[in-house]
């Protein structure tokens, strides 16, 4: 076992011992809304917007990005669990801000282990063997944080699944100080 | 502003007045590993696993499937910011076990608005109108929990873009007791 699976079940065991009485929370989101945001590790929702366990969904991805899986599981949390408004959250500092399409199907030809970043951008150093199957994928960079909320809030808006009433709000979280900045261009594209 | 909307501007206002040395994270995650598991409001990844600000990505969706979209920042997540294992974390009372593609399909068919579930299964009770947007979408609904985990690991561990030095581990969280419990079958076809 790693370091980490082995650090990773024993916080597990922690965590379960001190559970009390979440073991009675029901399926649906008690406060009724989900966020969508990114997979970055400096991200924590639950603290970042006040979340306790049952109240709220969270969804996230690379760059937090309005992507068909993403709608796939807002329109579940709408129609099945009953969410009634929902939060699109971008951050600063983004990764996917430092790369293109481009950059990212050369660096995976090249070697599917990890690249580094310097000053002249990402650079492939690994030794293993590379792959054309990521020219097939678009990678849902992003070019301009405001603009990134604005389009994933209006995509979702757009979408046929997605009812008139659900209001949805725009924002961007500033990792270097832990405030959410709303997008307002977003959030009145996201209007209910 | 609705309630919701102003109790989590309130909860970051908080968040952001105590948030101290986290100023300074990199965006690559200390621990270097990425869990994927499900957006159920029960479930709180940093705790259940021990996260601190800046150790791990998280990538949440709806049942914690292995989906294009997961695939997608999981690459990103190793190729790009360095993680070397992953955990895919589905749950016990998972949403995804209640439904299938056909009930999913009827329901949106019916109305875009939020469904009931009562002892005969899901039912419409919605006003608005329907869409038969929903018939395009596969909903990634999981019909046995061991399995479920077993095939996302092996849809992960058999992409072209995932290298073969990542072990890939499979859970099921319990949400009655907090437990991370292994399911072998699916850690072992995940082994590096």
């Amino acid at each position: 076992m790693t370091k980490v699976h082995d650090e990773v079940l024993k916080a597990n065991e922690a965590y379960a011992k001190s559970f009390g009485d979440k073991a009675d929370l029901p399926m649906p989101p008690a406060r009724r809304f989900a966020i969508l945001t990114c997979m970055d590790a400096r991200l924590d929702p639950a603290k970042f917007a006040g979340l306790a366990e049952g109240d709220a969904h969270v969804i996230r991805n690379a760059g937090g990005r309005a992507s068909d899986d993403a709608i796939r599981s807002l329109v579940i949390s709408h129609k099945l669990l009953g969410t009634k408004e929902w939060f699109v959250v971008h951050h600063t500092d983004c990764g996917m801000e430092t790369f293109t399409n481009e950059i990212m199907r050369d660096l995976l030809r090249q070697s599917l282990d990890t690249a580094e970043i310097g000053p002249d951008g990402w650079k492939d150093v690994g030794q293993g063997p590379g792959s054309t199957a990521g020219e097939a994928i678009d990678w849902l960079t992003i070019s301009d944080q405001a603009k990134g909320v604005a389009e994933d809030v209006a995509r979702i808006r757009a979408h046929p699944l997605v009812p008139g009433g659900v209001p949805i709000y725009g924002y961007i979280y500033d990792v270097r100080s832990g405030t959410l900045i709303e997008v307002p261009e977003a959030t009145a594209a996201g209007k209910a």
